[in-house]
């Protein structure tokens, strides 16, 4: 009753506009913690107001200090930003990345009213774990307009943050080598919007081009094209002009219906994702404690049994397991 | 009743000998026929004689080479071989992969009783497919004495042959340039015999130094400690030495009991993927054409409920669609 009494506390002060509050509680529902079923049942209430930008693009084109300069100036003209920095989960580097990406964020002059959070990814090929959405409704009951997801556009992330974002923004710089490669890799399915960064290092002109004829093959059927920003991040050069084409690209999704639409499906990943983790777990717990489980293994060991017919009861003795465990709450 | 009949034939020949059953059994339990149950209970209880070897190592180590000079060196020693590769499912490159193969293997000489079976890796991280045990098993009811698995040797297909395999032979080759990259990335856990193929290149003498070095650090507490054989697959030298550690690693697994534990490793791993398998087919089912997740998804959608609350719900639902399913059966 205490931790309940505190979690209701607790929501009251981020709805009050509590920095502390809202890092607590991005704490708690980061970590899985029990408590997230009824913290998420305090917090949903108060969210589906926040717009979610999506960045992506292959490490070392600029897209922290662009997603540094597009906050600055978010917040100058009174938005209130919040960025989520999607990194890879690695004990070794993700300290380092986090730390690099932190002094990036105070070179570039962010004041205190852009929350920052660094989450992990999950597992080794760097999927959007399944507390990204949750963190995302905190911030956003926290009051957070624009919220910004950046993922290392390696992998799983950059496929998954399409899913979670309204606007998806990747991001290219001349003289990386694998422009073309990164175009053909289904990257040009998943940008709303390209931004050329860099755009005043040497190549910028050809790459340019190759990117304009890109996006001609990439338009989707009845969808609006792709547009292409060109931007030197680190100059604050172009900053305006991304900004102005994404209130052109939300402006599109609303009056085309296509923003219910994508929430929608953000809704439906999520809350599969949410079965799918819970049923992991069902699974895992089976598999490591249910004497039942251990005997069917044996039985195929010993008595030769076929692993095909026993997986099939053993189905069936999971299904009575996770029945168990409902009555037993 | 006439296919069964006809599965029943199969299994029948199969266990004749017949190679044609075997490329027709084999096609089955890859391609996940609806039949596979029928043609498992009958496999299954003559299989369990077979030896595993697994193979793997970067690409470019000579893998292939020394699979088809060791298959043929068992061959000519009257040993029943047969040869599962892990091939990347590319639609693109599978097929050269394949071509490569079969002509490396006709180059090496195999005769016609080593059987050669090239399969899909699952997903595009290359684990193995769910298939491959099932394969086995027939090679194994087959009368096959020796199934050697060979991976592509990156990612997951590489942790995974080593639950597969009695015993796991990892492949490496004077300049690739990332050795140590490759012995740091977990490799050297997974290898009961390290082989350096192309050992009369240059640099052969320093990497055979560090691997040995590499290989005290690698030894488990209690467990044998892995050894290194010296091959040039293309001029066959050395396959005899290889031939010679395996049959050690084979002695000291049954005289310690390991092989038992290893064997019992693979049932759990193999009902688990089976369980698996089943679930998400179910699920998969569940959210495509369930009119009840469609109405769960619309209350989030439209009247704002919590998706942590509703997934606890849809779960119940889940469970309840299973049991449906299975009355329907």
């Amino acid at each position: 009753m205490k931790a309940k009494q505190s979690i209701e506390d607790l929501v009251k002060e981020l709805l009050g506009g509590s920095v502390r509050a809202a890092g607590r509680l991005i704490t708690l529902v980061e970590a899985n913690d029990s408590l997230v079923p009824d913290i998420m049942k305090l917090i949903y209430p108060h969210s589906g107001n926040a717009y979610v930008i999506g960045f992506t693009g292959a490490p070392g084109a600029g897209k922290s200090t662009l997603v540094g300069k597009l906050a600055k100036l978010l917040d100058s003209k009174g938005k209130k930003v919040a960025i989520i920095a999607i990194d890879p989960s690695s004990p070794f580097t993700g300290g380092a990345l986090l730390g690099d990406r932190i002094r990036m964020m105070e070179d570039v002059g962010i004041k205190q009213n852009v929350f920052i959070r660094s989450l992990g990814s999950r597992g080794e090929m760097g999927g959007l774990s399944e507390a990204t959405y949750r963190v995302a409704n905190v911030l956003d009951a926290f009051g957070k307009e624009f919220i910004f997801v950046e993922t290392v556009g390696t992998g799983q992330a950059e496929i998954e943050v399409t899913k979670l974002a309204d606007s998806v923004i990747v991001v290219l710089s001349p003289g990386m080598g694998d422009e073309i490669q990164t175009l053909k890799a289904g990257t040009m399915e998943i940008g709303d919007i390209f931004v050329l960064n860099k755009a005043d290092q040497a190549g910028a002109e050809s790459i340019s081009a190759s990117i304009q004829t890109a996006l001609h093959w990439a338009a989707k059927h009845g969808e609006r094209m792709p547009t292409l920003v060109k931007t030197v991040a680190i100059k604050e050069q172009g900053i305006e002009d991304l900004w102005k084409e994404l209130e052109l690209h939300r402006a599109y999704l609303i009056e085309s219906g296509q923003l219910k639409i994508r929430r929608e499906k953000r809704i439906r990943m999520e809350v599969c994702k949410l079965m799918e983790d819970k049923l992991a777990r069902h699974f895992n717990k089976f598999t490591c404690e249910s004497p039942d489980f251990e005997q069917g293994i044996k039985e195929v060991s010993t008595d030769n049994k076929n692993p095909c017919q026993q997986a099939e009861i053993l189905l069936e003795t999971f299904m009575s397991f996770l029945k168990q465990g409902d009555s037993e709450k």
